[in-house]
């Protein structure tokens, strides 16, 4: 019966992995929209919107029937609920996707200009966050988790700083606000995919270390 | 023994009920310091926050602990799991009212002036729908949940309708782009509100239905 049940901790764990990495590429060809304005990358960010909800209630469920069958112990009860923590913090990073390519696609109608603000490195940043953070899961890692933080505070800098040059760029330019505010929601939406992340490593410290560090280390 | 966990479990409801006051009370703090610029008010909200935070912790450890001394049956799990859920949105109500004092703040530093929108009109909006949808868990009812969707397509369209006036705005008074940029993002935050009481309400009809509606009745 404990054998069994550790099968389908790690069964849980490996689905999880599949909704991160489908998270992430949902991010990424968000991006790749941005930076490239090919709207058709957008039709597949909404198209893989419904597979993460899927696999998002399937990883739910699979939590839930865990918690149900078994009286688990301590360390894999904070598991199963870290589990499904980090599942709804993947979903949320996919819904910053969407978000992302529903702005791409405002800016489709727009004349493609420069701005003051570096989108692919802020996403750069932003996703080296939820893999650090992914790795700290997949190797019970609470030191590397830890190092997310660090990570969420150059990403809060930075978006602020796109967030004051783009001000003034407006000032000078007011023409090209519907696209100075389009860049300026997208640079936000990649700050909270960070913010996910930070959620997904102190769960992980929570899992691992049975100490719930929420709120002590960073805040948002 | 159950008699016990069942007056455990509407003591956890009534400590999720405290922490849903606080948080609604954080947006409406946060909304008189937007339409009064009283910054001392934002002060009353950067404190609350750690109450908030605080109180998060002790209500997830509850759970936790309901979770694993008992078998809960089926519909007490989902239970758990739900005020689980519901605690960690009303945690990212009271975020949303940091957010918003931050800004606040950083107003006090510019020139008050007419923008073309209605911020406590939105906050009002958005608050309704975390009351409905609380009205919903404490009687368990899934139709008064059902009905909050509707409410947030509501929230959605003023919320665009903000966007669209505030960008007309910036191009004619690009001088007050700050004060703009800064509402803008004050109806984000409560739009965001609106998108957590539309979680809420996804997870009472869960508790109560036993089925999942997330994703097929409303997207963001």
């Amino acid at each position: 019966m404990r054998v069994k049940f550790h099968q389908n901790l790690d069964e849980l764990k490996e689905r999880l992995l599949v909704m991160a990495g489908m998270a992430e590429q949902a991010i990424q060809r968000s991006v790749e929209a941005y930076r490239t304005r090919d709207l058709s990358i957008c039709e597949l960010v909404f198209h893989s919107e419904t597979a993460i909800n899927k696999l998002e209630r399937e990883i739910d469920q699979m939590a839930l029937d865990l918690l149900a069958m078994e009286q688990p112990m301590a360390i894999d009860l904070r598991f199963i609920l870290s589990v499904i923590r980090i599942n709804a913090d993947l979903e949320r990073v996919g819904d910053q996707a969407v978000n992302i390519a529903l702005r791409v696609r405002e800016m489709g109608a727009l004349a493609n200009v420069d701005l003051p603000v570096d989108i692919p490195r802020l996403a750069s940043l932003s996703l080296a966050m939820v893999r650090k953070a992914l790795q700290a899961f997949i190797e019970g890692n609470a030191e590397m988790a830890d190092s997310v933080f660090e990570m969420d505070d150059q990403v809060d800098a930075m978006n602020d700083a796109a967030y004051r040059s783009l001000t003034t760029f407006i000032k000078e330019r007011p023409d090209l606000t519907p696209q100075s505010l389009n860049a300026l929601i997208i640079a936000r939406n990649l700050e909270r995919v960070g913010d996910h992340a930070t959620n997904v490593a102190e769960d992980v410290i929570f899992w691992v270390r049975g100490a719930d560090v929420r709120h002590n280390v960073t805040s948002n």
